[in-house]
C-alpha cells in the first residue's frame, strides 16, 4: 500500500492510496488514531473513487460516525485501462446505444465480468487497510454500492466475512440470483421505481432473493439516478446500527 | 374538548382528553409552551390510544423531535361501542376465522366504514388541538398508522389539507386506490414482504397509487406484527423533515 497525497479539510482527512496497481482514497477523522469501523463505497458506472457523490458520502459518514472510508476505482473507470474483458460488452452497448436500445442487460453481464476483476482488488483494498493502525485487524467492514457498486457488490458481499454489512440495489435478479442467495449480513436495497435500467419487478426480485434474515427495500419514485438525498442519511443510520460498537 | 388526567415522566406529560363522545390521549414535552407540529398517531385492529406501542411511539416522537403527538380510539376500538355498521363485516369476520380463511378483504372493507365513521372525529381533534397554545391553529400535521390506521389513513390524509406528512401501510390497494391518488404530500409506506393479511401485490400497487411525488416504500421481511423496531426511529426522523421548523 503506498500513499501519494494526504489533505485535511473541514476535521476530515483524505488520502490517496495505491495497493498493486489499484488507485484508491479513504477517508477519516483528522488525528484518528486506534481501531474504527471501514465502510468500503463501490462507486456506479461512469463515476469513480473521488467522483463529488463519492467524497461527499464519505465525508457524511467520517463525520457522523467517526468511521473510516474507502473507494476504490473499478477496473476500466476512473483513468483505469479498460480490461479486454469488457470489449464485447463495450462494443454491444455502442451498438444498443446508437439503436436507441436498453441496455440494463448488457450492463448486468458487464457487471459480472467486472465482479469477478474486482473482487481480489477489493479483498486487497480490504487487506492493506485493515493494516491500518488506526483502522485495525478486527475493524467491522460495511459495503455501499449501487448500480455497478452492486453488479460488483453482491458477489463481493457474499465472498467476503468481514463485510457485516451491505447497502446494495440498482440492479436487477437475472445475473445476479446465486451470489444474492448466499448473502446473509444486514442489507439496505434501493430500489427506484421508474428505473429506465433496471426492470421494478427484476430489482424486487432480487431484493426478495437477498439470503438475509434482515433486509429492508427503500423504493422511491423517479429513474435510475434519481435515489432521493435523504437515502444518504437513511445508510449512515444503518451503519451506525451495524457497525458501530 | 374535555381534559382528564395529566400525567408527566422522563420530560413527557400525557394528557387524557375527549372531543365529543372520542377519547383521546396527547403528549407533549413537559412544561411545553408556544407552537409545535402535531403528529396524529391511528392505532391498528385490536389496539387503542394508549396501547403500549402507540405510547412508546409518542414518547419517542416528543422526545427526539419535541413535537406534540395525539392518538383517538377509533370507532369499535378502546372501549368504544361496536358501530351497528360493523355488524356484517363482524359477523362475516367470525364465520371466516371459524373456517380458517383469510381476513385481509374484510378488513379491508370494514375499513372504508371505519374511515367514515372516523375522518370527521379525527378532524373535530385536529381542530380541538390546534386551538391549544402549546400546539397552535398554524401547527403542521403529521400523521401516522398502519394497518387499520391505513384504512382511516389513507381517505383522512387524501381528506384533509392540514396533514403535510404521512407515514401508511399494511394495506392494499382494492378498497383504497381513489384516496391513494389523491394524496400529495410526502409519504413513507411500510410494507411487510410476507404480510400474511395483505398479499404483496396490493400492498405494491397501494405504494405505487400513491399521488404523492415523494414517496418512500421500506418493506422488511416478515408477517403483518413484524414490523421491525428500526422503523419506529425512520418515522420520527421523516417527520423530522417534513415537520420541524
Amino acid at each position: 500500500m503506498r500513499f501519494s497525497a494526504e489533505t485535511t479539510s473541514d476535521g476530515v482527512t483524505e488520502r490517496m492510496f495505491a495497493v498493486g496497481d489499484v488507485p484508491g482514497a479513504v477517508w477519516a477523522p483528522a488525528g484518528a488514531a486506534g481501531p474504527r469501523p471501514l465502510v468500503l463505497l463501490g462507486h456506479g458506472g461512469g463515476g469513480h473513487k473521488t467522483a463529488p457523490a463519492i467524497t461527499a458520502r464519505a465525508r457524511r459518514y467520517v463525520t457522523a460516525n467517526g468511521f473510516a472510508v474507502a473507494a476504490i476505482d473499478a477496473p476500466g473507470w476512473g483513468g483505469r485501462p479498460v480490461p479486454a474483458e469488457y470489449e464485447p460488452f463495450n462494443a454491444e452497448i455502442e451498438e444498443l446505444t446508437a439503436a436507441g436500445k436498453p441496455l440494463g442487460e448488457v450492463f448486468a453481464r458487464r457487471g459480472v465480468v467486472a465482479a469477478a476483476l474486482a473482487i481480489p482488488e477489493w479483498q486487497a483494498a480490504i487487506d492493506a487497510l485493515t493494516g491500518l493502525d488506526w483502522i485495525g485487524a478486527g475493524a467491522p467492514v460495511g459495503y455501499w454500492g449501487v448500480s455497478l457498486g452492486s453488479a460488483i457488490g453482491v458477489p463481493l458481499v457474499a465472498a467476503e466475512p468481514r463485510i457485516r454489512a451491505a447497502v446494495l440495489g440498482l440492479m436487477g435478479l437475472e445475473t445476479l440470483a446465486e451470489p444474492a442467495a448466499r448473502i446473509t449480513v444486514p442489507v439496505e436495497f434501493v430500489l427506484q421505481w421508474d428505473d429506465e435500467i433496471v426492470p421494478r419487478d427484476s430489482g424486487l426480485a432480487l431484493f426478495d432473493a437477498i439470503g438475509s434474515a434482515e433486509k429492508t427495500l427503500h423504493a422511491n419514485p423517479g429513474g435510475h439516478m434519481d435515489v432521493p438525498v435523504f437515502e444518504v442519511e437513511s445508510s449512515q443510520r444503518f451503519f451506525t446500527r451495524h457497525l458501530a460498537p
